[in-house]
């Protein structure tokens, strides 16, 4: 069966940032509201269009909260919802990587609960008491990789005891989307070529999930295509390279949107936070291995490696090396610090699920052990 | 700049009409309302799933409406209006070809206006004064190929000054879609291939309109790549290829949903009024000339024909024609009955607004004549 839903209102292009006040002013005008305003930097609040807001004086009032952490805490989060409480929220605007839209999304599903404290938030988060009047919130990414402008969950960490929660229901979409590549074409080339792969990972992953269908493939393959053809451009600081990825990191989030992820994210995990590698580039590693494992059970293999630029999984592995070589990134575990010796260890904590389970094959201490060997 | 937006929530595949009696139990239970069921015939009303449905004691009461009319009218939608105006609608579902699912639909736009005739409803038509309390619709089709489950708009006719007049917000999309082939997989083969090749032809002129988008890109080149590949499994009877109408059908209506079409379906319009040529098989004589039309304005061509499976705009018509020509339908003008010397009368009403100015290439008196010669 093919089930596919995503209501959020999409705007990806440059300049595109500048449909914010009217978009604020369709959800909240009429209603006298504060409007949250959570932003990744100080920066943020000098853009022109930003500044703007922050000064209207009539009709809604925008209340910005600079919000630097990235993977946020429970902590983190209650210290936005206790200082943003007493306003009278009609709406929350992210403007940030997936840290900052997380916190504005997961806000949303909270806004209007009585919470007195942190340990109350962990509850709300793991029974999953979420309030029944969501708030619209709209997302505007300046990353191109996460697609958390166009999913409905959010990760929230709780690092006390290592665990990784989601805040997530399918009423809590964006009520809009504002994909403008001016916000992302300044990261710095390692960051803009892992979150580019990050979104390939999403796009790869979702169309070989078992909660793949045929809508989510289409915009996969798309996703793939697209990312694929223009990544080389980053390392030329071509704006059209950062335009493609940020319509490649739209589309395979509409497509992850519904599949969730698979075997690469779910093995990720615990070599992010082991050697701390970053998301994008654990994932992209796992990419090639993966596909060399699920290859018996992906329909139509040859329209994703078309897709991909790639004839089999040796050019796959050599494409993703190349690119995360030339960024300068280490590709393999022994450069980021990990000894032959941990793979035993590692193996059990590579099983995530929602995701291990997602994957067309299933994972084996032994499979997992062999994939974590090849990339060593 | 690249806008999309469908909150359509979509299940596609074998049997998914069993998931009508939990859908509506989410939308209307609560609230004792009465559900308006519209179908194109008696036989609908014999399934088994719906034969419970209207037998059912509790929760919300089903009332069954028959509507027969192919291209309905204002008074066809009067009528229908004023027999369920006394109901306590809390939903409507419509199952059936395109007719029903745009009355089903342009119920919601009406249900709580005040009108008390014929004219007054062709006035709110016209001024676009529809409900602001929307009501939740869910779409059923029963052919593969208007994608009306999927877009916003209805199309009414006015025949007495010979009009066509859309009902259209992008506040009335579907609720849910219900896309089953077992509804769609008994047509008639004529039926099933014109419809296949409406399908087409939205997924075609989605991808070169001056609309298009990145997302609705993608839509519509898998929307193509599908039809095109299962087509001929239509004349052997086979459920796979119905299968496939039904997800490439839907696919389809996603795409031009955002893009609406252009110079085929401008064309269409006055070859069906004159010669009564079946839609689908009016747009599919029309695609080729069209495509060599605009191919200089095409964006990445290539892809476009490979999803077709073609080489060039000759191997194109001879696909489309030889299609028409298995299933037993006529191709040419001269075959439906045109004279030659018709074509210069056709060529100014060949001009449909919000179509031929979505068109990548501009439509003149000249163009057009060229078209409709080389169909001739």
């Amino acid at each position: 069966m093919n089930h596919y839903f995503n209501p959020v209102k999409i705007c990806q292009g440059k300049g595109c940032l500048a449909k914010l006040p009217d978009l604020l002013q369709s959800l909240v005008a009429d209603k006298g509201s504060d409007v949250l305003l959570i932003v990744w930097s100080e920066c943020v609040l000098e853009h022109e269009i930003i500044k703007d807001l922050l000064n209207k004086q009539d009709g809604y009032k925008v209340h910005p909260v600079v919000f630097t952490a990235s993977n946020p805490s429970v902590q983190d989060l209650y210290g936005v919802y206790d200082h943003t409480r007493k306003l009278n929220l009609g709406a929350v605007v992210g403007i940030g990587g997936g840290s900052v839209l997380d916190v504005a999304k997961s806000l949303c599903c909270l806004h209007d609960l009585d919470i007195s404290n942190i340990d109350e938030l962990r509850t709300a988060i793991i029974d999953k008491r979420f309030t029944e009047n969501k708030m619209p919130w709209i997302g505007i990414p300046t990353t191109a990789g996460t697609g958390s402008e166009v999913t409905c969950w959010a990760t929230i960490w709780d690092p006390e005891i290592e665990v990784k929660r989601s805040v997530e229901s399918k009423e809590n979409y964006a009520y809009a989307a504002l994909i403008d590549p001016d916000l992302s074409s300044t990261l710095p080339l390692a960051l803009a070529v892992s979150s580019a792969l990050d979104a390939v990972a999403h796009a790869v992953e979702s169309y070989w999930a078992k909660a793949s269908n045929c809508v989510s493939k289409a915009l996969a393959l798309s996703a793939i295509r697209e990312i694929m053809l223009h990544i080389d451009g980053l390392f030329s600081e071509d704006f059209a390279a950062h335009d493609a990825m940020s319509k490649g990191s739209m589309l395979a989030g509409l497509a992850f949107s519904n599949t969730k992820t698979t075997a690469c994210h779910s093995i990720s995990y615990p070599l992010t936070m082991h050697y701390h590698i970053p998301h994008g580039v654990a994932v992209s590693m796992l990419l090639a291995p993966v596909f060399t494992l699920n290859l018996p059970q992906i329909e139509d293999p040859k329209s994703l490696l078309a897709a991909l630029g790639v004839k089999d999984a040796d050019e796959f592995k050599a494409r993703i090396n190349g690119l995360l070589t030339r960024a300068s990134i280490k590709s393999t575990l022994s450069q980021w610090g990990a000894d032959k010796s941990d793979i035993e260890a590692l193996v059990p904590l590579c099983i995530t699920k929602g995701r291990a389970d997602n994957n067309p094959v299933l994972l084996t201490n032994e499979n997992i052990a062999s994939i974590l060997e090849s990339i060593y």
